[in-house]
């Protein structure tokens, strides 16, 4: 961390601030330049409040040199994370691909898809019991009933279910019956929900929030894994940006940035992120050729009856085609799927 | 609401369209332009949804006429909502004042500045119990202890207690010790807790998103109201832009907007907008100006030394200074505080 | 385009506001629902000012239904254009590849860039003789001493020269010796710059601003093609948000979107969209996994020396092996390098 | 500047850094921590590009401590400036108003609208002559006609007159007739243009461009400063964000931020900011609260039937009233109109 203060902060002001610094285990590099005076902070500052030093009228700007993620960094943990969900792993070799409808409806929807995208090579299943929707007045989903129908999914495919968790007052019905946990974007700071998963041992799927910043987004990863769970996937699902052509921007640099910061999986939804069906196919190509460890889509025997979503799911045929084409395309970059 | 098909759809999925649109109760009306087709639906368009529609392929587009938000709109409900809080008036002639400590530290640092604010003019006292923090490593707040602390400065000088909730399971101690129950920004699309706050009758103050567009905040308003919990006043407290100058930017233009569209009161946080002390100032008085129906300021006693938010704090003498000219600028625009 | 009345205008209100719209030849379709009043425009608006009728007190809104653009439009040119420079063509199955540094230096820099990148199979050589920098004092470029640099360059290698055009003074000069005339993204709504490049018969590689949408940028390309110069290239390279960990943030699903509605060719720029050089290769795969027509990659011999930029340029080894990479992710899609 | 470099730099390598900077007369400050070395650069540091030492693999991160503007830089010239037009203060106590439509039309419309804005208490006469229009197929402006027009008015009513430039080849024409020369949002960055006005005498009125930050703005003052034309005035005119209500987001903090930065003079344009011209009367107050030097507002006779803009334009008497509860506004803030 490093201090600005002002070229004409007085001597006894400058060994106030050192003091007050020092006095929390901090060594000080001292250098005065013309127009600044600048103090370089050597020790652990993670518990140093930048904004606090801020308040002190002589100081110019205070900088973070070190990244405030300890756990979710990569430099304490150089190696990649491989993450364990009922047998197959996510962030090795191998991508995940996880797909299925944005809600369970019924239970031939469910068994439906998940019997087509299982045949089309998908790892895992998704569906939202409980969906977070803008409007009070839209389906809200089956709630608990979703919730066994995935269950039945999961009975007749073996797939392993991903879906999303609302309330910490379902923890102990999810730790028991869903084998990945996702936290929606909405909720990526809903810091009291992600302290209570942090005391569970189930794996986290953590949603980027709508405008969050990479740094942001580890740091609820961190919130996680500060209560002892390591057991986070990140999930890109684009960004609130001025352009409204696509729901959101798909930021595929962020993979890259999160593969330089941490050593935890990323994967992508381009579903969500450019909400038109249409865009599903050259975007997940894309994801794989950035180097994401895999995939959520959406996919819907019936996307123009759909009771959420449909506009973003593709149907089975189409995502069939998706996975034969997936594959080619992780190949050439030295994955398989 | 208004569909837009492509000019080449055919008679017969034109009138399969139509007709499922006719199944909701809706009438249309249909023009045929040079490029496309138009069917205006007419009738309670709520529960339509047009991404559904959207996913049609013969479909360019849809466009909605209405706003979705029902209860907090102004078109049903003309006249401004005035909101009761433990004897106070929140949205009609006189200004609400909310100040304090962004946390609740010390039993003798909530007293001193809660009467300080008192005795500058406040009508209600702010302060943090639950801190919603980037980092799990940072304070996070004295918590329920935090909340007997603002109970005794209450006791002490009657004003109300504004103090954010971040967990369902608080609902009952807040509904019972605070008067006002703040949403934080991070938390304003937690639908979870919007409609377990809906189920009260406590006043619910609801900061808008990082990100959330005006109408996404009407609907979150509308998730509260829609449980039968009308008192619900909306605080605007910056929005994240490309700008870094500031900690977010003000959207005082949304203030005008919420007049516009909604009968609900709105108030302005300068302190988190800006994230600078030297800004609240003029900030303040800007608010005013626009027609905010009242400020939430941070005044802090030592704020060089404060566990959270310094930076934007300003001391009980500047706000006393503040007070007296928002008077001025008050009266000007017809209104008292 | 269709304008929304309030459901109390009065009639004869209705009346002369159909009838200013009928005197610009368009039809009109009236139907009444429960609150608004929608008029439905039929025939050509491209006249028609949506603001100037939204000044209407009794006007709720207006909504555009047809796109703006015209020569850009997808819609009366369905067949995706090819454009021809110096022999070489962009947009069609094979993907055109210009690389070079951001700068001309000096002449053995350009030369030694010119013919590493020709012989790992670039088509097009950048270099940057008049630089748009952010502070005056940075340097701007060798001018035209480094456009006489480009063309040797040439005359060696045989590559057609990219280069960024700043005044409209130089256009005479530019339209004689250079072969693809770069509109730099600060310039992309410099009308007066776009209206004089439109009277020139030269290709014109059209940045994308910073901040323009989708539809702003198609507008752009309309000034210089309602000029008669049809030969537009479109260039992606990232767009301003709020995540600052990289410079930009790259929008590959605008790729997508410019497919969809222009018939002219884009391309994508990952060296200033990241601003990071490591990022290059992986955004470059993505950018033709996603369908882009072609890349635009900043190399540089030296790149810790670079006068400009060298943060983002990859050095010629690099380039080489993305570029067999390359080969291989474009043959996947059926495509050529 | 600071440099940051990987704790694991071998020092020979420091060295090599240390030499490169010391090159270019500077001293440096070492300082190793934890996970980092720290190297302080102490003297000029304005011909240093951070992105270029960037490039260096053993380079973490770059971070400015000084502004990069010199000129325009509140440090070196802490009074404000007060720049002088035609015999009228801008930057002074005194608030500047410029009112005027956003097109020239009609001899009648300009001289009409100049009368009426005249005896409100308006001291300038805005009105475009040369207008940038997002599509080629929009009115342009009356161009030169639009400047005689212009020139009429200010016959008349003695206003000098600001209106925009939008190519360089009418610097001469502009330099002769107009008072304030204006350049609009898109050109903010059109460096050659600003490189031009540096070369005038002209009073330059700088609009923000829209996703500029306030450190671009200022760097491109510093454009035109740095060729010896100090007579620049700033315009906040609303930023791009992804709120659609209303059309750019006024950033009033901007106002605050200069006025700490920079001793340029700076004024809000409500008008485009919002563009609705129900905003304005709240927002003008607003920024007159908030410490704006001035305002430039739009008022045209007869918005319905403007060819530009009509939307935002307030009229005639509408712009009275404002300007007698203006002046009370003022007053309070001990200044004048």
């Amino acid at each position: 961390m490093i201090v600005i203060l002002k070229a004409d902060t007085s001597q006894s002001e400058v060994e106030k601030i050192a003091k007050s610094i020092k006095s929390k285990g901090l060594q000080i590099h001292y250098s005065k330049g013309e127009n600044f005076i600048i103090l370089g902070l050597v020790g652990d500052t993670s518990s140093i409040d930048a904004a606090q030093i801020e308040s002190n009228k002589n100081v110019e700007r205070v900088m973070n040199v070190a990244e405030p993620f300890k756990k979710a960094n990569k430099l304490f943990h150089p190696e990649p994370s491989i993450i364990n969900v009922d047998g197959q792993k996510i962030g090795g070799n191998k991508l995940a691909i996880i797909a299925g409808p944005c809600s369970v409806e019924t239970e031939e929807q469910i068994l439906s898809v998940a019997k087509d995208v299982k045949k089309s090579g998908a790892g895992f299943l998704r569906g939202g019991a409980f969906k977070p929707r803008t409007s009070p007045y839209a389906f809200q989903g089956l709630k608990y009933e979703g919730l066994e129908l995935l269950k039945k999914a999961k009975e007749k495919t073996g797939l392993p279910i991903v879906t999303e968790i609302m309330s910490p007052y379902d923890i102990e019905v999810f730790e028991r019956d869903v084998d990945v946990i996702q936290v929606g974007a909405r909720n990526m700071q809903n810091f009291d929900l992600l302290r209570e998963l942090g005391k569970t041992k189930s794996t986290i799927l953590l949603k980027r929030g709508l405008s969050a910043t990479i740094e942001e987004w580890l740091m609820s990863a961190e919130y996680v894994m500060a209560g002892g769970n390591e057991n986070v996937i990140l999930c890109e699902r684009g960004i609130r940006t001025f352009e409204k052509y696509t729901r959101n921007t798909l930021d595929l640099s962020a993979v890259l940035a999160i593969k330089k910061l941490s050593h935890l999986p990323v994967i992508v939804d381009p579903s969500h992120a450019a909400g038109k069906n249409w865009m599903v196919d050259s975007l997940s190509k894309a994801a794989i050729a950035v180097g994401a460890d895999g995939l959520m889509i959406e996919v819907h025997n019936d996307p123009i009856n759909a009771l959420c979503d449909g506009a973003q799911s593709i149907k089975p045929d189409e995502f069939e085609k998706l996975m034969s084409e997936l594959k080619l395309m992780a190949n050439i970059i030295g994955r398989d799927i």
